[in-house]
């Protein structure tokens, strides 16, 4: 199978069964490609906290989940092992966050991936790391 | 007022109107104290990933309330400015997560705090450091 | 002045009594631009730690410097508020590191910088990201 | 062999051979125990940089040296993953830096250490938090 489409099959495999990411915060993944991957997700009144601003931790969970598809879309399981999150500005209700997700380097079976979380004014809100762990097994059979 | 009165009711305040840790994931905040808290939450369907094991993500979440409980304890506003994560075990459904958070060093308007996450075990499942930034204002008015 | 007369400027100004990174590590500067700054280290005797390896601590500090040059680039003081770092491979004595910083977003007084070390052979070695926050003063007065 | 006593061999051991630390930054091991150290330093004229404070780089050096003694503890090589730092005061020629690292957590062969720097007046210096992983082989044959 082409790399290409064996991402396709991975972001279409893991997003279908993914109801932290699609149900509970009404992401969209747009692309999953090897090695990157771009989420979208509408701030909605259900991710706000008290101060009226998306929550933090939605902000870190868009990044994260495009940071799982970047790093298994290669068909080979991967967990994050840690990330690092800067939050840069407020985002509030209504606001169109897209996440880009791109690995920077794999080492071994480690890899390191920049996320970078943009609203519908192209304005950098949040740059996230994530380094990665291979582990056993595959998201499709092949 | 008392620093420890002080605290228990910016945590009643800040958490009745925060949807997102409340009623979107779920979480009970347990104690406010100067510069600490304490957040409980059982990992439900809706916390689920693709993996079936609780979304990292929000992990994060949880620590991150924890977090701004922790910081804001003096009714003086602060923000998170960033936080990292090291994710060391995995969490399934109905596991009960409680994530205690301490301040570690203020250092002018900014602070250090530490977040460990634990299940019902009491293994930790995930350590968190977060880096806040106080500005102009204040939880309830005094 | 134009901003690229001024980096220059500011690498030469701030490199000339730099003792840490010229005479103690040795370090050279090799381009200093807006938002950008390379420098390369060669491991020395000096370098070793008990491991016969490079102290980690002395890759950081080879990132810590660049990320300096880069983000006092503009002759706007500028100082690190926090960085993390990510060990991808060791390095040896007579390896030669070269280090490339670049700015990836500023907001506000603060900023996040992506530093990557690489060695001869073009491996990447360490990641490094770091957030500065700039403070009055000028490197050299304009 | 006691758990005490290996960890003081351990440290006995890796010191005597780390130029780095002792020679090139002049630190001095103060106490190494299970999943702990002490390690002291002394700002001199080698450690400041443009601004006549101590690299930010020689701090971190000195917490990720103390990561290393406490992280071997046992008698099983350990390597730095990964570091952050948070820099929270300047320090200055003269000034006298302690470091304390403690281990937080074992997982499987990973370990989260942190590491606490202090100058002469018990202030804060940095915080810095190391993420270990175990390698083959021994400090000293056993």
């Amino acid at each position: 199978m082409e790399a290409i489409e064996r991402a396709r099959r991975v972001g279409e495999t893991m997003f279908a069964v993914d109801i932290a990411s699609k149900d509970t915060m009404g992401m969209e993944l747009l692309e999953c490609q090897p090695g990157r991957a771009v989420i979208r997700m509408t701030v909605r009144e259900l991710h706000l906290n008290g101060h009226q601003i998306c929550h933090g931790g939605f902000i870190f969970t868009l990044a994260d989940s495009t940071f799982a598809f970047a790093c298994n879309s290669y068909n080979r399981n991967a967990v994050a092992a840690g990330a690092s999150i800067e939050f840069l500005k407020p985002t509030h209700l209504g606001d169109v966050l897209t996440c880009e997700g791109v690995e920077q380097v794999m080492s071994g079976r480690h890899g390191v991936y920049d996320m970078k979380v943009t609203n519908q004014r192209g304005e950098v809100v949040a740059l996230f790391r994530g380094k990665s762990a291979q582990i056993p097994g595959t998201v499709f059979p092949e």
